[in-house]
């Protein structure tokens, strides 16, 4: 356990400011976004890389197990303490001095303890951003250890393919810092070290600093609802915005009428958009969007999206109930909403899945078909990021029935729902929230003897030292 | 060495067609695409993943040194083998069957051993194609080996990020074979290893199988020659078009007057396009294009292109001396028509470099003023993908001087280039040509020990059998 000896030789490391110790001023660092409730022995706040390292080689030393935490926004319990009062949660949060913006480069050397909306504020007066689109916002060594993606990764990718270079600490007796901060775009000299610490959940070492690509900044942007046919009409209406578009397309998100309704029901402040307030099946909301001003001469997006829906209206595929360009703030608003008006409506139950993209609505199909005689009590809810793949599969049960504090049952279901998901549909049990505590297990048990040893090997030869709420070997 | 017991067994393995051992016959698989000659003992030709475990397996069971090669066309001696004879080389050269298309994913999962060519030739008529554009045609292994990124890479990025998965062979006792040929595009269930595998020569694993990104095929292209006001402008150039064109930009090319000289000068079917005859210190070849075929109402690209190198012209930085759009066929043919004109030169001393963007003219300046001093024997002609940070400095010493034969003259010359890309601009000595044995000295004088200890580690958990012809540890 962490006795005096230990906190005060890590005040002598670290300053008064960066050690918290009363439980009082602990519980923020223990307990996370939504769900987790874990106990800190102690919380660290170190506000240089060398600090990092030097407080890392200490707990080493003396065995005192690190959960490495960013901006705690997580919903996979990878970034707080376990239950035991012995762990030391070292955090980012003081870790927001650099900040260095390359404007040739395009790209941004950075403190992993700045949030996301931090960057992006700063950035906007130079027409820049870091072009990952969260609900939350998190810091940025939490964005790299859990790579996330977000609703515009059909355009700009995820946060592996927006990092140019990290500054990482391995947890061994010397603190090691990995200087792997290139700012290069193009660069093949040997095994690119930075792709091991990203999406592991600091496992394997704590990420410090970063170098970002940034992307230019929208100026125009239009979005419309597309009401599919039917659920077999979304991918051949999303080849055809992608043929149609190009790199216009920068969201292509599906809503289920559950979801929809659930919002409209829960969120006062939006309005029904849909013929009659009444909901359809499957909504797409569909955004396309150019970093320039207005030009003389050129179409408008609006009329840019307008055409290729009436092309696409008129085409014999002819995949396309309803359509309406509408605007984006309005439009995005009911998608941003679908979160809490389904928590709202119920006891949620989240999955965060993927599938190739053809498969998505087949296996929502298969669930809307099963889930009522496998498990009555559930009302499916799902929403997603179909251009990539990407489903928010959120499953509701009512808040006083007997579903929504059974244990086991939340066991069940969830045992129920990844086997399809996994095994019958080759998906992702854990799209972009990476692995922590609460899906541990599932990747004990979806995971090859091969891959768990070769993790082994990885953990052994970076931070043999004990590192991160997860345990990939 | 490779004894008639050992051929017996791999033929029994691999059967006839799998074996070359005549030594006529062998030729093709220990020369290389340019540069190199080697010896080979014996060539193993796989047809099935399952054919490359079992051959591996058996090499490694009796300690025989494995080079693997695919397209055989890259430049740094990475799929040759040594000068011993005692190499096997394993050739993925029959590794043609699979070739699995998912449109609605917009993915190929793909046998390793095809040809770039063969695989566009059989998507142009989805309209689809595998976005990485090169002068040579190597086969899939070798691009994902060597990550290859090429001149549109500004807009598409390298093989890394257009793979999805890999099946892999590692070099154990066992002939291990990795399946990570996942087609997600949204998946953080644990570390990513496939990128261990991808830029790293062959060293930790045979690539056998991928599954690549698709993009929609360009239905316009518009193409213009740039000249900037001087060497300064350059950036602001890039950073101009880049704002204003966004997503459209899929090329920024740059070309040295001796690089163009030295084309126009030894490729009769080039035409000189600039105005009197006199080539520009320095011209960039800017590529826009976009997905669709023209729409009425729409502005075609070549006036898009026009109207934003207005804007450009009658701004303030106004960076620009000279800019015309043209034919992208004729624009392109002197671009690719560089390397060639360049070797005709005169005996070509290669560089693959990359910097900082904003570095790169910098880096160029300085070798213009330092290089008559210190080499005069030598003329730069370089040119380069200004829009990810490479630059292929060419260096051309007379093909009758002492300078094109003495060893010891071109080891000077590159340990100085090398010296201050590296050192002075922390560049990269090898942006899109990975490590072979001829840049092996550089990557041991360069890479740090810590970074060459873990590759050890990396190496002794994943393929601890000889394999390739690079030493990462």
């Amino acid at each position: 356990m962490i006795d005096q000896t230990h906190i005060r030789a890590l005040k002598d490391i670290l300053g008064d400011k960066g050690i918290v110790q009363e439980p009082g001023a602990m519980v923020a660092y223990q307990t996370g976004a939504r769900y987790d409730e874990g106990l800190a022995g102690l919380v660290l706040r170190p506000a240089t890389t060398e600090e990092v390292s030097a407080a890392v080689a200490y707990c080493v030393r003396h065995g005192l197990s690190i959960v490495p935490q960013s901006g705690n926004t997580g919903l996979v319990s990878g970034s707080t303490p376990d239950a035991t009062g012995g762990q030391v949660v070292l955090s980012l949060d003081r870790m927001n001095r650099r900040f260095d913006l390359d404007l040739d480069n395009r790209s941004l050397h950075v403190d992993a303890g700045f949030r996301l909306s931090e960057v992006n504020q700063r950035l906007e007066s130079h027409g820049l951003f870091f072009p990952i689109d969260l609900g939350a916002d998190p810091r940025l060594g939490g964005m790299l250890s859990t790579n996330t993606g977000g609703s515009r990764f059909l355009k700009y990718g995820d946060v592996r393919r927006n990092t140019l270079g990290i500054k990482v600490v391995l947890a061994d007796e010397e603190g090691t810092v990995l200087d792997l901060a290139s700012d290069l775009r193009k660069n093949n000299t040997g095994i690119d070290w930075k792709q091991v610490f990203i999406g592991t959940s600091g496992a394997f070492g704590i990420i410090t600093e970063c170098v970002l690509n940034l992307e230019a900044l929208p100026k125009q942007v239009a979005t419309a609802y597309l009401v599919p046919a039917s659920g077999a009409h979304v991918m051949p209406l999303l080849r055809a915005m992608e043929q149609k578009l190009g790199a216009y397309l920068s969201a292509f998100e599906g809503m289920s009428r559950n979801a929809v309704t659930a919002a409209l029901d829960h969120v006062p402040s939006l309005r029904n958009p849909f013929q009659g307030g009444q909901v359809p099946d499957y909504v797409i909301l569909c955004e396309i969007s150019r970093t320039w001003e207005p030009r003389e001469g050129e179409q408008g997006l609006d009329a840019v999206l307008e055409t290729v829906l009436a092309e696409i209206w008129e085409s014999e595929a002819a995949p396309l109930a309803d359509a309406f360009v509408g605007p984006a703030h309005e439009m995005w608003a009911l998608r941003h909403a679908l979160s809490e008006g389904v928590k709202h409506s119920g006891k949620l139950i989240a999955f965060d899945l993927s599938f190739r993209r053809g498969d998505i609505m087949a296996f929502c199909d298969s669930m809307k078909r099963d889930m009522p005689a496998a498990f009555p009590e559930v009302t499916i809810c799902d929403f997603g990021h179909i251009g990539d793949g990407g489903v928010h599969f959120n499953l509701v049960v009512p808040k006083d029935g007997t579903a929504a504090t059974d244990k086991a049952f939340e066991k069940r279901l969830r045992d129920w729902v990844f086997d399809i998901a996994v095994r019958d549909f080759a998906g992702s049990f854990s799209a972009e929230h990476a692995i922590g505590r609460k899906n541990q297990s599932y990747y004990d048990l979806y995971t090859g003897e091969t891959i768990k040893q070769l993790a082994a090997g990885l953990k052994a030869i970076t931070s043999p030292g004990p590192l991160g709420a997860v345990r990939f070997g």
